[in-house]
Parts: C-alpha cells; structure tokens; sequence
C-alpha cells in the first residue's frame, strides 16, 4: 500500500513509519516539524539525541535500502497545498498522528490552549475536507485518546467507542447505541473529543472510512526498527510538559531524582508499549471499515494501572523514593478504570507487559543517556486552573522553580 | 447590566441588541461584519434596506437617547485584542451571536466548510479562553441550534440539551444523565456541536456560567424595537444559502414564485418567530446558572411543523403554486420532530403562532420590498455531498442557474 503518515517525525509516528516501511509498503511522512519547534520553545530537549528527520530517512534508506519520502506541510495552515499533495501522492492509507499532544502544554497558557485548538481541529478537519474535495478514498487511521471518556466511570468497563444504552420512550424502553459521552480532562484531550465529532460526520455525510485509535498512555522509546541504527533512534519526552507518567519514573529513577506522583496517585491510567501501539496501527490499518460504516474505534491500550502502583513498582526495581506533590490537574482524586480492548486481542495483539518491558528500558535508555537530562526540566508546571497555579510542583529537590512558560 | 452582543450586526443580534437597550441595560455591539462581505461574496443582499452598523447605532442613540458602542473586532483571528477589550469593557453577560449560520454556505465547497470551521470553533474558544485569563465571570449565553439533535429522534420528545440513559453495569441498570447524543447534518450544525463540547469543559474545568440556546429555525423580520424607525429595520435574508425555509416561501409568495419544496417536504422542522427569540435571550440572562453548574441549555423554539405544512399553509394565505424539487441535502425524506420548551414556557414566553405572525409578515415585508428582489438569487444551490450536487435546485422557472460560487 501506499501509506502517508502525517505526524511522521514524532515519537509514535516515527517508530511507525519505519514499522510500515520495513513490511514493504510506500511511505510517505508529513509533517511541520512542530514538535521540534515546542522543544525549542521550551528548552528542552529530547532524551535521546534525535537526527533530523531528512537525515533520519537517508539512514533508513542506508540500512534497509528502502525509501521514505519526507513532506514538510504545515496540515492546519496549508489547505491548498495539503490537496495539491493529497492529488499527487493518492494515499491508500493515512496514518494521522499531526496534532499537539501534550495536555499540560495545552493547559500552559491561554495562547497555548488557543494553539492546541487551532492546531488539532484545523489539521483533522482540513484533512477530512481536502480527502472529500480530492476524491480521495484512503481508509483514515486517527489517534485519539483513552481521555475522550474521562475517567470517572460509568460503573461499567469502558467499551470501544460505543455505549448501548436504554432510553425511556412513550412505548416503553428502547435500546439505541450512542458515541460514549465524553468528558474530557484537559484542552488537548478536549480536541480529541471535537476530533469523534468531525469524524463522525464525514463517515456520515461522504462515506469517509476511518478508524479511530483510542490509545493509552505510551511508554517506552525502542522498537524492533528504530534499534536497527543509532541514528533512527526515537524520541523519549521527560519533561514535566511532554514526559508521560511511566516514562518519567523511568527518567527520575536512572538520574536519582524521586519519582513525582501528583495528589494521592490513585488516579489509574490506561497503558500501552510503544511497539504494541505501533503494531496496533498495523493492526487497524488491515482491518479497514467500509464505506457507509460508521467510525470504527479501537481501544489502543493494553493495561491499566493506578499512578502510584506504577511509582512503587519503578522504586521497587530501581530502589528510587517517592515524592508526593500537590496535583497541578483538576482531576478526581482516586479513580477506578477497567478498558475493553476485545477487538486488538481478537487481530492477534500480544501485549508487552509493564514488568517485563519496563526493565529493559531502565537499562537500555535512562541508564545511557542520563547525562543529557536537565535536571530543572523534569518537575510539571502548567496548572490546570488559577487554584491549581498556587499548587503547582516545586522541585522536590528543595528549590523553586521558575516557569518555563 | 453591562452586556456585550457578539454578532450584534446579524439578524438575530441586532433585534436583540435594541430589545436589551431598551430594557436599560449598557449594550456594547462586537462584529467583524463577515456577514456583510458573504453578502458581497454572494452577490446578494437583504431584501430590506439595513443600514451600515454605524448608522444604526446613530438613528437608535436618536429615536431613544441611548448609546450603542460598536467595536469591529474578529473573535476568530484578534485574541489579544479580544481580551483587551473584554479587560476594558468588563461585560456582565455575554450573548453569543458571532458565527457563520448557514448551513448551505458551509456545504457549498470546501474552502466554505474550511471557514466555517475555523471561523466558528475559534470564535467560541477564542472567548472561552479570553474570559477565563482576564478572569471575566459574565453569564455567556450562546447560540446554538436545534440541528445538534440531529432529526432522527430516539422515539421519545427531545430534552433540553440532556438526557436520561440506563446503563448496564455488573451490579444492574444505572441511571445517568448525558449530553443528547449529537448528529449534526451540516458542517454549519456540527460546529455548534463542537462548541457545546467547549461549553462543557470550560464550565467543568473553570466554573464558567454558560447558558447554550438550542435554536430553532428563526423567521419574521420585525420586532418592536426594528419598527421603529425605517433604518432601524433588520436584515432579511432570502437567497438559497441565508433564507431559511420559511422567509423563503413568503418571498416566493410575494413574488410570485413557486414555493420550492426540497424533496418531499416531509423533514419536520422548529420554529421560532424573531420577537420571540429576542424575548427568549433575555428570559434566559435573568437565568443565570452559577459557577460550578453544569450548562444550561434551552430549546428555543415554539412549533414543529413539517416543511410540506407549512408551504400549504402559505400558499392558502397568498394562493401560490407549490413546487416539489430534488433535495440537494444529505437528509432522512421524512422525520417526526417532537420537542420540549418547557424551560421558556415556565418563564412566561407565550408565544407567536405561525398562523397569526404569517399574515403580517407577507404585508408588511414580502410586499413592500419585493422590486428588491434578484429572482435568480432564490434557488439552493449548494449541495451536501458530490451525487447531489448533480440534482440541486434548478431554477423552477425553466433556466438552469449558474453556480453563485
Ligand atoms: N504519546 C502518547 O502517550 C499518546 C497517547 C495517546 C494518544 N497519542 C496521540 O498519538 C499521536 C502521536 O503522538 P506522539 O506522542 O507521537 O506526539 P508527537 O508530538 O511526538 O508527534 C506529533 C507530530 O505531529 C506533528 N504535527 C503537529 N501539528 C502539525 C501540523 N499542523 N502539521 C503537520 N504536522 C504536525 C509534530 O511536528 C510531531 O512531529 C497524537 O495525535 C497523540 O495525541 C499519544
Ligand atoms: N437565523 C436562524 O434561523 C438561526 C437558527 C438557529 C440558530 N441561529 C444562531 O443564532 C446566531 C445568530 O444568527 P443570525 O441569523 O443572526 O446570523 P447572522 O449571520 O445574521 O449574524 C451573525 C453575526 O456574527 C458576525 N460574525 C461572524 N463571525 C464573526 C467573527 N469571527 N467575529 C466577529 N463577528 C462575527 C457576523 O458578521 C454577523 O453579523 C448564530 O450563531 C446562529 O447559528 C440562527
């Protein structure tokens, strides 16, 4: 197939791109190197010392002998050129990963929750647009997010996009299958919900065929491609803003900074490798809805766990201590989360299971590039409301740290 | 009170906008005037004579003796100047008027659906995340429309805004309360159900006091205020893409051109005089909910009538020919509409039936300004998806329009 991977030089997209690549399907990567930008924005940097994505693809190429065609297109604010691409490269499949990602940069600011808007409606909706302008029929593969939900239950598991619900009519109950009403926790986790909306009515009005990833937390940095080349290394996010829970303890662990849990650490979070989720799109990508279909959701996860399990589990393997900080999020205290994910199961995912891959990674990535770390980088600092400012988290290690905003 | 219009130049707006000076509140008009240049896009005009803003303001300050302030401000594309100006005016309420209304004009290409999108999503964030970083706790009260239901009902009367559902859990049925589940039919509807997902987290996550008018099909043009002075008089559209469908049969009927029914005119609609919406904006901000509330949402609407009915009943009124045409939207040929307004009722609205604001409005209106009609600017001719772009609306007088596009 020929497969566009927008968001391609991101720490998801990448590891894909070169997943798809490797099983002989022509890859096409587009990005605006936003994220690269963010970095720079906050000073940071990632983990790993990453190449340029040109330079990324010329290794790949070196190695494997395959192609990668790299496209620098900013999807939110090139309308015009994103059809033009669209008409010249005819995808069979788009993997849509190009949005910002971050929910603590999201809540940072208001420019930064204006941007978070802006950015991921615009680049899923001028997407869907050019694809019904240009004719274009590729199945759509988007990532979504676990956060659409919320995380307070309805006392039941969470299914896979859909809820049956009863409904009270004049002639008794009736039975109808809804979109589980969302409620989401952040900016960024609210344009994932206004993402199910758009989809929705494509799939409807242009019989669009489009599958949406509802993924966990992805932890982790190596997969089977990205080991092939010191140069075709991915990302490892481990600030306060990009670092997500699991890979963050993994960062603290290895430099003896104490593993940061927010409020009480009973929050429980969905999680996922970062090679099953690349496998997982694979997975959906063969599993393609027709047209007329309504949109498909997976649920891209593979376990859940509660915040301070995992803390205790990182200090248990690596002898660390845990600090408890005031929680910078608006967020219940202590939540329960059970997550149906049938459907991968059922396409043959063979999960990676927290305690056995959390300590190949311990070795192989926080112990090697530890001395890359900004230690004043780690602590979170966006607060989720002006109450949540005054609490935000100091750095454990005794001094205040200034906001990076 | 202190009370910003966003949208103050619309059709809607600016009734509202006299209506609230009058009462004696302070009123403040925002507005790009996008509405203007579409007019100028299109090639159309209202069939009424509008003045320019400036000017009505002028005539108002002298009919009445009270100011109106205009500030020509994008929502969309001036944040800083929006939070600005909220910091200097420091509204107590905020009506929501400013976004691009029409449904057809969203379908009519892509680089419309594209606008509509961006325009409306950041109008209502733009604001959102204005009021909470100049810390503005005005009660908004928005615009939204009956159109997020979506018109296959779930066999039971349409709620306010929510819904009760049984849910299946391990431990039986449980009751909860969730957001209608949404299916917009345009891209026009589905930005309105983007914002109600907006309108949600701002009030969870900020305390916002948000009231959401889930609006019905406005028709009439004149309210008490508009009469009073000539260039006072509100705007009244009738083209193909802004004429909502029954401002069009009463232009039809005083012309005398067929009234053109879309498919078999069995899609039941609600509706709602311009006087009684104006009453129902100013019911809802003595209304207010308080911070911590979850939304408050109204259907403003006062009758359901199918479209068929209710070019019978103009062509009994004007003796008019009725003409069947291909429906050029992606839409169920025939539905039941049943809805609750219980809300505004109990709040004392009584409404105007069609039945008596029908005679008036074709006088008053429909004839007198009939020699400013462009007979060929009657047709729909936007189409919702590529199949029915090939049978929109042909002039029923015999010549094949053009596309205004
Ligand atoms: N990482 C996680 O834990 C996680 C969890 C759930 C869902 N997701 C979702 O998976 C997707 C990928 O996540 P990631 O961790 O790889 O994020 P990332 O930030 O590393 O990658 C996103 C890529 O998209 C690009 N991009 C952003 N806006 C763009 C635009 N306007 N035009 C073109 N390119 C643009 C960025 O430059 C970046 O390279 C995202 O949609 C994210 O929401 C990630
Ligand atoms: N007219 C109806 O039948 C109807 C029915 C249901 C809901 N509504 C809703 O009521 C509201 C008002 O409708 P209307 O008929 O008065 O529409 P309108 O188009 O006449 O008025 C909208 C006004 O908002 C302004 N505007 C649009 N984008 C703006 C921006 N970026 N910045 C500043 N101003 C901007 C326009 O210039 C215009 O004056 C809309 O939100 C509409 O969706 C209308």
């Amino acid at each position: 197939m020929r497969i566009a991977i927008l968001g391609g030089d991101g720490f998801v997209g990448w590891p894909t791109t070169l997943h798809l690549s490797e099983t002989g399907h022509e890859v096409h990567i587009v990005d605006n190197l936003s994220r690269r930008w963010i970095d720079a924005e906050l000073g940071v940097q990632s983990l790993t010392p990453i190449d340029s994505i040109q330079e990324r693809c010329r290794i790949w190429k070196q190695v494997t002998g395959r192609a990668l065609q790299f496209h620098l297109l900013d999807l939110a604010n090139e309308y015009e050129r994103l059809k033009t691409w669209l008409e010249t490269v005819k995808p069979d499949a788009i993997v849509h990963f190009a949005e910002q990602r971050a929910a603590p940069y999201s809540m940072k600011t208001d420019r930064h929750k204006v941007y978070t808007v802006n950015n991921n409606v615009s680049c899923t909706h001028n997407l869907l647009a050019a694809m019904v302008e240009t004719g274009c029929d590729a199945h759509l593969v988007h990532l979504g997010t676990m956060g659409v939900y919320g995380y307070s239950s309805v006392g039941a598991a969470i299914p896979e996009g859909y809820l049956d619900v009863q409904i009270d009519t004049p002639s008794g109950p009736k039975g109808q299958e809804i979109l589980y009403p969302t409620r989401p926790g952040s900016v960024y986790h609210m344009t994932k919900s206004l993402d199910q909306i758009l989809f929705q009515f494509y799939a409807q009005n242009d019989g669009l065929r489009i599958t949406d990833l509802h993924q966990g937390i992805v932890w982790g940095t190596h997969t089977d491609q990205t080991r092939r080349h010191e140069q075709l290394i991915n990302r490892f996010d481990y600030d306060g803003d990009y670092g997500t829970v699991l890979n963050r303890f993994l960062i603290q662990a290895a430099i003896g900074y104490p593993l940061t849990v927010h409020g009480t650490g009973g929050q429980t979070r969905a999680f996922i490798h970062i090679q099953d989720s690349v496998r997982c799109v694979d997975l959906a990508l063969q599993d393609a809805p027709r047209a007329g279909d309504r949109v498909k959701i997976f649920n891209q996860m593979t376990q859940t766990r509660r915040v301070r399990d995992l803390a205790e589990m990182v200090a248990g393997l690596t002898g660390s201590e845990i600090r408890y900080l005031p929680n910078p999020r608006k967020e219940a205290a202590e939540n329960d989360l059970e997550v149906k994910n049938d459907q991968f199961l059922a396409l043959g995912l063979d999960p990676i299971t927290l305690q056995e891959g959390l300590l190949s990674e311990v070795v192989e990535v926080a112990g090697k590039y530890a001395h890359r770390i900004d230690r004043s980088r780690v602590p979170a600092v966006s607060a989720w409301t002006r109450e949540h400012g005054a609490r935000v988290e100091h750095d454990p290690e005794g001094t205040r740290l200034k906001s990076v905003s």
